[in-house]
């Protein structure tokens, strides 16, 4: 977590401890506080403030959305396992994935039923960081939605996105996206952990999982989290701020340790569309090494690195992703996820690509001995 | 939040800031320290670690517990929002309070029906303060759940307690209150906010709410709310250690204020049981007197108190469980609910109970006026 955004939070933590739904003046004040970061974090995103819903993450946002629709929905087979088990409580299809790992919008409009009433895509994806033609696949939708509405057909069509993983490095504008609801999380973007919104445009009816005081409109009750959304605010503003300048010097930064890792190792194989990518992100795989052994080899050199997604990772199967995109699995079991922040410098990332290189090179010999 | 708790959370803020599934040493480490945080709190309660379910507060902990079972639901018409509106979402039976503010256990076993799956009743009432007679409570569910096993009626039925306002001043050990799961909150014991538990006994069937990652067990996805929970663990033991003491000590201190105030304003309405009643809670009604107004003039002089709860007290509607208790309105109107806690001692309680009398004499005085 950023200083910044700790500093923001702590006098939530202990002094300005009151529930703002209390009639006293220190929690109207605290109430005030809430919706203002709240407006911030719209004016982020171009929304409103009262078009936010704020959850304990990530996930819950994703659930509402999922939740607030009957009949089919439609997402690919490289998201998050929090978007495929949300679609898999509908009617659901899975487009595929390009080998690059793009969803494209034509195997949207052919997903795409009369019955649909969801279109799901994460802004970039979270194994390869790939960015996905969220315009084209906004405008399969909206085009849906106006034959709908000329035959007719009063049956809504929203196109989600979990932005969460482009956040920081990506226009997130929702305009600008052409998207219907929007999740973002605090947590990758130096924020708080447990603390994302869901963003939906004003014609969106959600339907609450969580029901009780009737806060965040009635959509999603329990005492507010203030401490978390003022965080969030902090955090998300200081994204904006730096976004144009960290994307450029993330992406030479990341460009250079690939050039390195490919001199190093002719065999490897970067994974995912190299055009379309988070600047932070790299996906590269050492054929016949064994990625788990090669993870424990270097954090104890202090490097910490991935294999596959986080929540899949500690239960001991090959990534979803990689097996969507077909990589074989000699190469998809050797697969390292590099991510670059805002701690990640000029010397950093020359003495990870030194460490890195030595120690695929010792797995490299001991998977030859 | 008590400092310690702070100081117990801190490091997780931004040190060990790793997702607990991902699977390099330090995250690791961070998943140990999740998992021994659990079983500390699950000591606390005389449960196992995983038995437990960490929400991002009550409302979804109580949420959950009542999206797990179909059928019949039974509750009090005392009960917190949060527990009424999740009962609405099945067949539900609100059973009478006494005029004293006590859910009999009479008047559950006559509510049940074949089909009833789930008993909800708070140990503490959060209005009035009063306690419930929860081992009657669960006397009444175990022989119905004999008499179905006995007739080889396999329909599940179970007893389920909010003990948020209890826990820190009276014993929440699951197996002598005798219920089936528990919801305790961190909030209301000077740990964080948006941190709560679902403690379920191992015959209890949960359906998660929120699928993903598939972490605490597949019955609450999303990433583990680590520094939440180290400061949960924190807190309850806190709690567990001082609640005898505390509970001494607070009643004390709230019968000297209770003394006071009815010697001051004879005709002042003490609400719900006195004997059965949280040692740290006052309910007390000035008739004829705008408890709006008279928050307003003690708030500028230090003294924070409250109408009715604090989730319905931003709607302007008179509490439903002043209605439901029988209070006239121009009582209820005039109610104040006083609580005292760790900071709470001689010095500030003579201090409160005068600021207190003058303020109501002035209100009391401008009423004849």
């Amino acid at each position: 977590m950023d200083e910044r955004v700790l500093t923001a939070m702590q006098p939530y933590f202990s002094d300005k401890f009151f529930n703002p739904s209390s009639p006293y003046a220190p929690a109207v004040a605290v109430r005030r506080e809430y919706e203002d970061a709240k407006h911030r974090l719209a004016m982020c995103i171009g929304a409103k403030g009262d078009e936010l819903i704020i959850t304990a993450g990530a996930t819950e946002s994703i659930n509402l959305m999922f939740a607030s629709v009957a009949g089919h929905v439609v997402t690919a087979n490289i998201e998050h396992h929090a978007v495929l088990e949300a679609a898999k409580r509908h009617e659901y299809t899975l487009v595929e994935s390009t080998e690059k790992g793009i969803v494209l919008a034509d195997t949207i409009r052919a997903a795409i039923r009369p019955d649909t009433q969801l279109v799901s895509v994460a802004l970039a994806n979270n194994e390869l960081g790939t960015i996905q033609p969220l315009r084209d696949i906004a405008e399969v939708v909206k085009h849906e939605r106006t034959r709908r509405l000329e035959s007719g057909d009063m049956t809504p069509i929203y196109l989600h996105t979990d932005a969460s993983q482009g956040v920081g490095q990506l226009d997130v504008n929702v305009a600008r996206l052409g998207v219907d609801a929007m999740t973002i999380n605090a947590g990758k973007i130096y924020g708080p952990k447990q603390v994302a919104l869901l963003w939906t445009a004003s014609y969106v009816r959600l339907e609450p999982q969580v029901v009780g005081g009737g806060q965040e409109r009635g959509l999603r009750s329990g005492t507010e989290n203030v401490a978390g959304t003022i965080g969030f605010a902090t955090a998300l503003e200081l994204a904006m701020d730096h976004r144009k300048f960290e994307s450029e010097r993330l992406t030479k930064l990341r460009d250079s340790l690939q050039a390195k890792l490919l001199t190093a190792f002719p065999t490897a194989v970067v994974s995912g569309s190299q055009k379309k990518r988070l600047p932070g992100h790299l996906h590269i795989s050492f054929p016949s090494v064994d990625a788990e052994r090669l993870i424990f080899a270097l954090e104890s050199k202090g490097v910490l690195v991935a294999t596959g997604s986080a929540c899949a990772a500690n239960k001991g199967t090959r990534s979803h992703v990689l097996t969507a995109i077909g990589l074989a699995p000699e190469v998809a079991d050797g697969s390292l996820r590099i991510t670059l922040g805002r701690l990640t410098d000029d010397v950093v990332i020359e003495r990870a690509g030194e460490l890195l290189v030595a120690a695929i090179t010792h797995e490299v010999e001991r998977s030859r001995a």
